[in-house]
Order: C-alpha cells, then sequence, then structure tokens
C-alpha cells in the first residue's frame, strides 16, 4: 500500500499560501514523481480569517505552530514564518527532536542555528531541507549538496540579493543616484521601507555563510564573513566599470585560499563578458568553480511566492522520494571550524576613484605611495568634467581620477590610500571597489 | 559496520580514465558526502596496455564488459563505452537484469533503448542514472528529475552541443565563413574529422529527446524531433541577427503547446540580453520555464574529460547514498506516448533573408506574397551591397533583404516563400531561421 507523506504547515503569507496552492494543484504529478502522494493535512498561521486565494478546507488548524510541528499525524514539518527566533526556532528544534523532517526557507535560522539543528536532524534520522533560503528557484543547494559531490570546489560566488541587483540594474541603465532609485525601488515593492538589511549586505551574507557550509565542509558561520553594501556605489562609478569592461554587482564570494576560507560580500567588478554580469534586476545566480572544470552557472527567481514555493516543494518531494542527505552535505559532527581568513590578506584587482586636488604634484604624490606598497597600475581614467563644484575660478576644481589595479593585497591598498589621504593630495574619502576575475 | 559502494568501470577513454582518478583523488570527500566509501574494483577496456596516465594496479580487468557488467563483487556499473549498440547495449541491459545500478553518459544508448532500460532498472529496483549524457558537468537531469518535482514545466530549450556554438561564436566574433571555421575547428579538436553528427543537429536532437523525456514525461522518441543545423548559416545571417538585436544558437527546444510536445533542433534568433544569447564557446546552457515563475538558466561546460566525469561522479555518489528516483522521473509505465506537434503548426516569428531580384515590383510581389498568408511584418533591413556579382553594369545585382515576421505558422512561411519563388522576384533559396522569444 502506498502511504501519503503528510505535511503540515506553518506559515501562510506569500510563500505559504503558494506552497498550499502547488501541493494541491501538483498533487498528481507529484505522487507520480516521487511514488507517494504528498497530503498537506495541517496548517498554522497568525490569522485564520485572512484572505489568501486558497481553500483551507479540509485542512485542521493548529493555531501553535510549536504544537503543529509535533503533531503526530505530519511526517514533514514546513516552516515559512521566518525570523531567526521563536517561533521559528522552537517549532523547527521541536519538529527533529519529535522526528519530523523539516523543510524550510528561513537563511536567518539557519545561519544562526544551522549546525545545531543539523546534529538534531541527523540524532533523529529525519531531512532538514532548505533549498529555498538560498537563491529561490534555484538548485543552488542541490547542486552544492548532491550535484557536485565528488568535485574540489575552490570557490562559488553569487548574486544572492534581488533588491540590490535590481538597484545596481535601474542606477546603471537610466543614470538614476542611489537615493532616487531606492525611493522608487521602495515604490514598487522591490525595497523594504527599511532597506538597510538587503543595501548593507546582511541577507546575502547570510545566504553565502549557507553556500559556504556546503561548499567547504565548514560550520555555518556569518559571524565569519566580511560585508559591505552598496550604499556608496554612484553613477560615476557605474559609469566608470562600463567604460573600463565591467559591471558592479553586489558579490557574496566564497573562496579557499592559502590563509583559510575567505568569505566576503560586497561590490564587485565582474568583467562584462562574464555569465554573472550578464545577470539584471531581480534575478539571482550563482558560480561554482570546482578544480579541472569550466565554471557552472545557475541563473534564476531568487525570490517571489511562487519561486520560493516552488524549491519548498521541491524539498518536500525529495522526503516523499525518501532522498537523505547530510543538511550540509556531510555529517555534522565533520563540519569543520572555518580558518577565516583575514580581510586584509585579500588579494585581488581594485578600482579606486579619488578626487585628486587640482595642483602641480598630486597624482606624483600619489603614485608614489601606491608604488611604496608595490601596487602596480593596469589603467588610469582621468574624467575633465567635475560632478561637483569648481564654479569659482579662483579654486580650481577637483578631478576625479579612477585607477584600476593589477592583483594587490587589501592590506596594501589600505595602506597606500590612508597615505594618499595623510598627503592631502585628494579630497573625501576614496572610493574602492574590488575585482573579481572569472 | 559501513559497506563501500563497489563498482565496475567499461570505457577507459578520457572520461573513464576521469572517473577513475576522480574516484581515487576524492575518496575521502565522497566517504564524507555519502556515508560510506566508493570503491572502484574492476576494469574494463579495449586495451590493457593503453598509457592511460592512471593507476590500475589493484583494480581487476575483465576483458568482456558485459560479464563486468555482472560481476558479482559490483554494486554499480558505469558504462563510458559510448554507442547505441553493443557492447554498450548489452552490457548496461545484462547489468540492469543482474540487479546492478547503472551510470552511463552515453546519450545515444538513451534516446534509442531508453523506455526499455527504465523499464529493466525499475523492475530490478535499481538505479540509471545519466546526468553526464546531456550538458555535460551542468546538473540538468537532476534539476528536472528532482528539483523541480511540483512545476509544471513548460518549455525546456538549451544549447546542447559545443562544437556548434564554438563554430556560431567564431564565426560571428571573426568573421569566419562556416567551411573556414569548420575546417579551423577540425585542426582544434572542436569538431570531428567526420562533423555531420554535430554540426547537422543530431547530437543535440538525442540529448534533447533525453530532456523532453524527462520534462513532460513522456517516451524518449528521438524520431519525434525536427532537425535542421547550422550548415545553410552565413556571416550574412550573423551580422543581421546582430543588428537586430539577436544572436544565433542551435537550440533544442520542447514546449508544450495545444497540439502536442513539439520538439524541434534548429538555429535560432535568440534576443541578445537573453542568457542563453550570452553562452559562448564550447560551453553548454539549459533554460526551463516553468509556470508562474522566471526562467531558470544552468550554464556550464557539456563536455570534457573532466567535466563528463564529474557528472558521472555525482551519479555514482547519488547511489551510494540512496537515492532512487525513476530513471525519466516517473514510473516507466506512465511515461506517455508523445503526442507529436508537427512542425508546419509551429507557430513563432521568423527571420527571412532573400536575395531580391531588383526590378519594378519585387518587393511588392514579396509582400504580396506574405499578406496573403497573413504573415505581418515586424521589420526589414534592406542592404545596399551586394554579396555577390553585380559587375556587370547592364545587370541589375541581386538585392539581400531581410524580413522579420511578427508571430505566425511554419505552414504560412512556407507557403508564402513557395509563392515567391514561383513569382521568380529571388535569386536562389531563402534563408529561414525561427526566432525563440525568452
Amino acid at each position: 500500500m502506498v502511504v501519503p507523506l503528510k505535511v503540515g504547515l506553518a506559515g501562510l503569507g506569500t510563500v505559504g499560501a503558494s506552497v498550499a496552492r502547488l501541493l494541491g494543484e501538483q498533487r498528481e504529478l507529484l505522487a507520480l514523481r516521487c511514488g507517494r502522494p504528498i497530503d498537506l493535512v495541517a496548517v498554522s498561521a497568525r490569522s485564520r480569517r485572512k484572505e489568501r486565494g486558497i481553500d483551507l478546507s479540509g485542512l485542521r488548524w493548529v493555531a501553535d505552530p510549536v504544537r503543529l510541528a509535533t503533531d503526530p499525524e505530519i511526517d514533514v514539518f514546513v516552516e515559512l514564518m521566518g525570523g531567526e527566533g521563536d517561533p521559528a526556532h522552537a517549532a523547527v528544534a521541536a519538529a527533529l527532536k519529535a522526528g519530523r523532517s523539516v523543510v524550510t526557507a528561513n537563511k536567518a535560522l539557519l545561519a544562526r542555528h544551522g549546525v545545531e539543528l543539523a546534529a538534531a536532524a541527523e540524532k533523529n534520522g529525519v531531512a532538514l531541507n532548505f533549498e529555498a533560503a538560498v537563491g529561490g528557484a534555484i538548485p543552488i543547494v542541490k547542486t552544492l549538496r548532491e550535484g557536485l559531490a565528488g568535485n574540489a570546489v575552490t570557490r562559488v560566488y553569487g548574486i544572492l540579493n534581488g533588491t540590490c541587483n535590481y538597484m545596481l540594474t535601474r542606477m546603471e541603465r537610466e543614470k538614476l543616484s542611489f537615493d532616487a532609485c531606492l525611493k522608487d525601488a521602495q515604490r514598487l515593492g522591490y525595497a523594504e521601507a527599511d532597506p538597510s538589511f538587503d543595501i548593507e549586505g546582511h541577507d546575502t551574507a547570510q545566504k553565502l555563510a549557507i553556500l559556504a557550509s556546503l561548499t567547504f565542509g565548514t560550520r555555518v558561520d556569518p559571524s565569519a564573513i566580511y560585508v559591505e553594501g552598496i550604499t556608496s556605489i554612484t553613477t560615476a562609478d557605474l559609469e566608470a566599470a562600463d567604460e573600463l569592461g565591467y559591471r558592479i554587482k553586489l558579490l557574496g564570494v566564497a573562496v579557499r585560499t592559502d590563509e583559510g576560507i575567505e568569505q566576503r560580500v560586497h561590490p564587485t567588478m565582474v568583467p562584462k563578458d562574464s555569465a554573472i554580469a550578464q545577470v539584471m534586476g531581480v534575478t539571482n545566480a550563482v558560480t561554482i568553480d570546482a578544480e579541472g572544470i569550466a565554471p557552472i552557472t545557475l541563473v534564476g527567481p531568487g525570490a517571489g511566492g511562487m519561486a520560493t514555493a516552488s524549491a519548498v516543494v521541491s524539498d518536500i518531494a525529495d522526503i516523499a522520494r525518501g532522498v537523505r542527505a547530510a543538511p550540509f552535505g556531510r555529517p555534522q559532527s565533520k563540519l569543520t571550524v572555518s580558518r577565516k581568513a583575514p580581510m586584509q590578506r585579500h588579494e585581488g584587482g581594485y578600482y579606486i576613484r579619488l578626487i585628486a586636488v587640482d595642483k602641480p604634484g598630486t597624482f606624483a604624490a600619489i603614485a608614489h605611495r601606491l608604488a611604496e606598497q608595490h601596487i602596480s597600475i593596469e589603467s588610469i581614467v582621468q574624467r575633465h568634467r567635475s560632478p561637483q563644484g569648481g564654479d569659482d575660478p579662483r579654486q580650481p576644481p577637483p578631478v576625479p581620477v579612477i585607477l584600476i589595479t593589477y592583483a594587490t593585497t587589501e592590506d596594501a591598498v589600505r595602506k597606500a590610500l590612508a597615505a594618499v589621504k595623510r598627503d592631502r593630495v585628494i579630497s573625501g574619502e576614496p572610493q574602492l571597489i574590488r575585482i573579481e576575475k572569472n
């Protein structure tokens, strides 16, 4: 006899409602693909009355999500409430302890409690699946966990936040200022009222922490990540990038180096002809570099009710099918504490934009400070127009200078720029954007 | 006690040797990820002495691959001999019958005997995995089989042949003629001495047959595919495409229509800003359109020893981990006979390049024939230079005319062009390239 897989679902926002709808609409297809039906039997959400456009009749309503998590009737607990704290944490922990498999889209929960939850899943022999937590409908978790099982992955990087990529795309295409773009994104629903979690890189960092763990077998640790958001990016940077053959993307990068695992989130210059540079708007993308093979890039919708629901349902389907993989790709006890590669040791090319004071010797002074740190310059763009001031003929206008360096270290660049500032040959703060080669 | 998974490997060409090397080098990682070691225990190949750069000592040599397939010591038979006939077919069939799981990279075998082999795998409760058969290291089979389990996929299309994409890329970038490009590709090892299987689209068709089956739950059937290769593509077409905002790619496309499943392989105009248009050189890519979500595109190396081996090893790892999925995503008995959508009913935009005879009324005649078939023209490019002849002042030179149509049917276009030919207002054969919208 074929036993259906019984699902309890907590959280009926856009994603939760889409999961309920998909499980209903695709019931036959799922049964065919999994060899058994998947039955949504009980739900939990804050408000029972809210209109969600789905039929909840026939489903048990369990007001307390933690009670739903350990409900004797369910096999799988689907957590779509969000948030790293309770009730999400309490409910997921309770479900695993009670021997229920868990599917969640909750990146914050995993970034914070991933190791503990993986241990609980393992101890109780159940699944903890979270395809939807990173990259929406893109099958990146599965690919890192199962698809490249035999490859030594050396680097994983991607566009993991739709809001930032949407803003950078519009700023580039429409030459919009950051502030104008943000306001419009908020108006259109692409950015939150409080956008800081997205635009300051923290959302990307939580997702990167999960990818890094899957890739390198390290314990999830967002505190190991260097994080810089997109708030300092100007249209001048985007235009200069374009001229120099680059685009600017907010990337999360995890890379194996001699110093350990380097994890960083920052605006990044990527070559225009790279796969990642083509990714526009709210789309997400992840590139995987593995030894001996050309990069693999997965591109797709990173957010949205149906995209996220699609990933949640495929996680449920895997459980129905009997697939069991360690949550982070290997036994929790074998996850290593990542040796954090210090950002100061980061090696790569840099884009530096300075406002040089227009007086004799300025450029020689800058060049001298770079040479002191053994930094070689690949190209220089000096723009003969000033974005600010310069109306007073007695006061020579400041001159924007853009430098692209050959590979050097973060430490060297920081020291050189500090010296340049002390020399008072530039005005304001220098802009610094790291270059990532493909 | 942990029981290793024992592997027998038939075929020690570039891919086979890379699989042997990966299984050795990544033994520890694989054991960690799969919960048990994977042991290569026996091999079979045509020549025992050939230098392959791998250590075969400690491995049993079984001269006959069919005997290796049923060897009592092995759990998994890895078939990397290639070819749709014997010994590959006999060996795979024997292995499945004897209750051994099978991993193969053999697209020809699957395109021809996929249904029969899937039935045998199912009957004997073993796995038949073939990630490497389509798109090399790109995890497309897994994504269609497991990753989008709950989505109604409406279309899948991709660049599945590296040779063709390499040639189209070079022709476009270097304005090389087809013949010159082919010669160079052959010299550099990107095209076979007999390139017809690749450049006439048959390799793409075999891979598309597999993707279509996974996507739509139909029985693999390459004979249902309309196939057209890239041999008629000229630099004039590539230049015109560029001007009009397109690139030309050889695509395999499977799409659900009202008429049934349309499966076709042909040179295709894709919008320059689409993900698939960015894919250059030998790289492969597949885009999946599913209901309610934005397209998902997977890009990566489609061929090469290590790329293919990587996919083979992940298939072996899945078996070690105990993952069982129906070979084509659902029980073989539930695979439907695809209702073949006739190519004449294909709907879409068309690029038409004609050499018009330069005499009064020519264009009116062409326009009339198109109007007769209710074909609307989106744009017209008339080039004021002739690629051929025209030295004789008494003989007006022929004029290349490029038309882009709005969506129409294959039937209408064919009929209109036949009428235009009968009217003797064009010289030579018209070029016709289908447009695929993203």
